[in-house]
């Protein structure tokens, strides 16, 4: 092969998600298990032949393009999870600004629904970004994606051949530690009130618990930051966030209907 | 973004391998430990910096593509770990005739060799095909990559994120079966007198433990195949294959120079 020649890759999926916007998506799959989202395949690679059998996984593979990511790439990145200063190589790191911008992230099979079995629950698909007719889709959950992301690839997760218990992370060795959530009782009575109250309150209880905060903003306290999920905004405050002062709060302050969605 | 323009991947790295070919090569990472493979970067990913910091993982995910098959795909496909007669849905397995022909491997990180930092230990690398000057080399084990294969992303493996243990995975749920493997005087006195005796002699052992031959031809006893390894030819005849008779027996007959080696 001449390593020069640029390769092509088709999207077989796209993604309607949980997370409208880039903001606020957790930085690895597993962190918000509450996450939902739905892989639509694509013509021609939307037969529900493709995935005949799938269901016998729990798991799967989904690779993908940070398509919202700009194609430029430097030898070394600054990972917020590293304070957001240190540098280290790219390959050394998750980061979507890297080279072919591909995206890797494991996620849990939760349904599958075709042109023969539309099986999908309403209520998991109600207030989702981008979703959009097609043959064939898969409901996932505990993902990482935003709305409209490209997908690539989707493959079977084996335990037996993916699973390295044992693997070394240094950089990076544990989960990232989370915040405490605490509800102002107006974003809550908005809560409460919604036909998902279960799933809402645990999605957004389980993404601000990973401070979305940007890193270089992790010393502005007091600040109202606002992260779209599903079909609202959720407006909150971090009240302690360092992590030398012990569990930081997150305080969920208002709920207010999304940017493009029809008031509440 | 519209899903119906193709996106564009550049290789950023070539490997070089202890597989010069598809036949052999196990059918997921992890089978086979004592194979080697080395990662060399392509300019301009080629930046020693770009892996800075990679030493602190003990595990990568490779992300490549499978060259070698066709770029056709169908709805369903017949895996070899069903017997090579069932069919099932492409995106429920990790065949490599699929849209895309994206691979994925985790991989054991062993040693990473750069402009600044020439490490490889020379026996590792005899008579791996494919090796080439490069400014960046990553020194891999238990991969099941072959020689030339276009790499298009590194990733560090994060347990707390890609270890699901408790996945299911019903149409593959363990490792396939292994051969007992027993070794004809004339085959042992040739790995014997190898530098690279105790490596080559593992890999293969744990190459032919997988049963390399194809579906098709398991009830076909008594025929002599050929396996290439590192620089040599494997020649080899399972003495019975089938599951229902117990664990079988594969012999290794002769070992020969590989097609483009000089004499032994």
């Amino acid at each position: 092969m001449d390593e020069s020649s640029p390769l092509s890759l088709t999207p077989i999926g796209v993604m309607a998600s949980d997370y409208p916007d880039k903001f606020g998506v957790p930085r690895q799959p597993g962190l918000v298990e509450a996450a939902r989202g739905v892989v639509s395949l694509v013509a021609p690679y939307d037969a529900p032949l493709a995935v005949d059998g799938i269901t016998a996984y729990s798991h799967l593979w989904l690779s993908f393009v940070f398509d919202r990511s700009p194609e430029i790439w430097r030898p070394r990145v600054r990972p917020p999870r590293l304070g957001g200063n240190t540098r280290v190589g790219v390959f050394a790191t998750r980061s979507t600004h890297r080279p072919n911008r591909l995206g890797l992230s494991v996620v849990r099979l939760l349904d599958v629904a075709t042109s023969s079995r539309p099986a999908l629950p309403p209520w998991e698909l109600a207030g989702m970004a981008g979703m959009r007719p097609a043959r064939t889709h898969l409901l996932i959950g505990g993902h990482d994606l935003v709305a409209g992301t490209p997908i690539v690839d989707i493959k079977p997760y084996l335990p037996w051949a993916d699973a390295c218990g044992e693997a070394n992370a240094d950089l990076a060795p544990t989960p990232p530690s989370r915040l405490v959530v605490q509800w102002e009782p107006v974003a809550e009575r908005v809560v409460t009130a919604r036909a998902d109250v279960a799933a809402l309150r645990a999605l957004i209880e389980q993404v601000l618990a990973q401070d979305p905060r940007p890193a270089y903003r992790r010393g502005d306290a007091d600040r109202v930051y606002g992260v779209a999920l599903r079909d609202v905004d959720v407006r909150f405050v971090v009240e302690a966030g360092e992590a030398d002062e012990g569990p930081g709060v997150v305080r969920v302050v208002e709920i207010v209907p999304g940017a493009s969605q029809p008031p509440m």
